[in-house]
């Protein structure tokens, strides 16, 4: 059955997904922020910005105005950066008078209030929200957009309504899972960025790929503790998005945490790194929120703590490197254990 | 404390651990069974076959003669292919009277038998054996030859003979762990060999990082599905010679098994691949292994199994990639469910 759907953010990710509902038939409007951008789109059918030399299937309207492009519509997809997060609830909340089911695809936790995403959904526009639905997984946009297979994970409290989001996105090339977990979604996809920063320090500072796989499978075990701590199900950090959204960020040169994180590594100052990027960062904004998280639920979290220091502390990032390697912990099941001690 | 330890294999990674061991001021012999080769290493101070402009550091001295090579030795480290193991350790039982505690540092399953590397060397030699360790991570011999970072984990049964092995190799560069659970150990360690083979053709078939991530992410849940069913520690999984040696070998170059994969993927037959390589691919023989294990423990292992019948059946590599990038399964969690059930 088609549905018109309005995804909010005509960045890489919000039109790469926008083509996967249109190649199901279903009719998308694609808000983006910027008029000209938006001009654009419609115009070359395509986003040459964002992904370039890739055209748009049809059925796919670019929009500038926002009242237009929420018109009568059920599902609303919100692909913006956590930053901007906020504003672009309050103005949908302005909007629109119906019940709409939510999907976000956005990762991170927001510092110093230190909610998910769908928490804050919650805390601006509960009364217009029938259900909010994550999706999430290692899926870089560029591949999604040229139709390479790819396999997602959508998580809801309610599962009814993650099939329904199942239903709108599954095709030959993207394959959907459910999953009840929204809490173990929304931390494994928000933290893997961190480990991805710090991958791609280590990248630049020369180590090579026995030294980044330990790092990355302790930064999973981290991530874990964190989560598990906050109601999350372990099993769901043994997924797609868990280990597998963290082994595309740490491994492909497609992801600006890891090139953020290089730059670092190779003697970058954090000012030059984003000024350089030209797009967010969101894993600089995550340290700070999991930094605040680890002393919130009393939870060790060696390599965020260490990234934390080297970025907002000024800390010399060759000897946090080296302090983590040189750390005395010897039985590598301690800190599992521990995790599943509480958990059991 | 000085000892001298012997290393049976003069391959890459035995020469890479000989460096570990004379770096920390021991006396390594390390045995090769090619004399040319031999005669070379000790004339070069070097391993040019496996680890071309390496230097070795002073204390290693290769052999021929194994008998010399074990003389009053009360350490020797197995480093040989799986296929030459129990020759190797048949010759070694006919040599040594003392008792001798073993390392083995090899990956793999004996098909038919379904032995693990620990369970063959006590078969041949637990009369002359004092403890068996296996030492296993995400550890590429270049890379530590190199003296570039690496963490690995020794296990054992015995907690205090891995605590004296994790003293003989530990130093800055490389960093040991313990833990206990031996079969979870040699199970990942050998069986992430099959998911690098699938990971090296779906790359050769031009899938993108996406797919390899979750490739990845659904072969370490078959993996530990079967781990656990043969007695392993599911956290083990989630650990350095879990998840942690299975991003070294799938994603690095370095890695001959992904390297054989590739190759199958780009279109070439498998004895063209096996040729072409030059060296032992791990890989293939666990295949069929681990196809054998899952029909004696009844797990499902789809990726293991649409492997072996591409290897050994002449099934189409494409369709079988595509089949199972369309498994209807849809609720991610239920093969993790399953698996915890039966462990909880």
């Amino acid at each position: 059955m088609s549905e018109t759907i309005t995804i909010l953010g005509a960045g890489s990710w919000g039109t790469a997904l926008a083509m996967v509902l249109a190649d199901n038939g279903h009719t998308v409007r694609l808000w983006g922020n910027e008029e000209n951008h938006v001009k654009e789109i419609n115009q070359d059918q395509a986003n040459n910005r964002y992904l370039p030399g890739v055209e748009l299937p049809e059925g796919i309207t670019a929009y500038y105005d926002l009242e237009e492009a929420l018109e009568d519509v059920e599902t609303v997809v919100f692909a913006v950066p956590t930053k901007a997060f906020r504003e672009v609830a309050r103005r949908v909340k302005s909007i629109v008078k119906n019940k709409i089911t939510i999907v976000h695809v956005s990762k991170g936790i927001e510092p110093d209030s230190l909610l998910r995403i769908s928490e804050m959904l919650e805390e601006e526009i509960a009364d217009i929200t029938k259900d909010i639905i994550v999706l999430s997984g290692p899926s870089h946009a560029e591949e999604v957009s040229r139709r390479i297979p790819t396999t997602v994970t959508v998580a809801s409290k309610n599962m009814e309504a993650a099939q329904g989001i199942q239903d709108l996105f599954m095709n030959q090339n993207f394959r959907v899972y459910t999953n009840q977990d929204l809490v173990g979604v929304e931390i494994g996809g928000a933290l893997k960025n961190i480990i991805a920063l710090a991958a791609g320090i280590t990248d630049g500072l020369g180590y090579g790929d026995n030294a980044k796989a330990a790092l990355m499978t302790r930064g999973l075990a981290e991530i874990t503790r964190l989560g598990v701590k906050m109601g999350a199900d372990p099993l769901t950090f043994l997924g797609l998005t868990g280990i597998g959204d963290l082994i595309v960020t740490c491994t492909s040169v497609h992801s600006r945490n890891w090139r953020a994180g290089n730059l670092l590594g190779k003697g970058k100052s954090l000012d030059e790194v984003l000024d350089s990027m030209g797009m967010v960062v969101e894993g600089v904004r995550t340290t700070k929120a999991a930094h605040q998280l680890s002393e919130k639920y009393q939870v060790k979290m060696p390599i965020t703590n260490a990234l934390y220091d080297v970025l907002f502390n000024g800390k010399d990032i060759k000897q946090e490197v080296e302090d983590l390697m040189g750390r005395s912990k010897k039985h590598e099941m301690e800190e599992l254990i521990d995790l599943v001690n509480e958990e059991r």
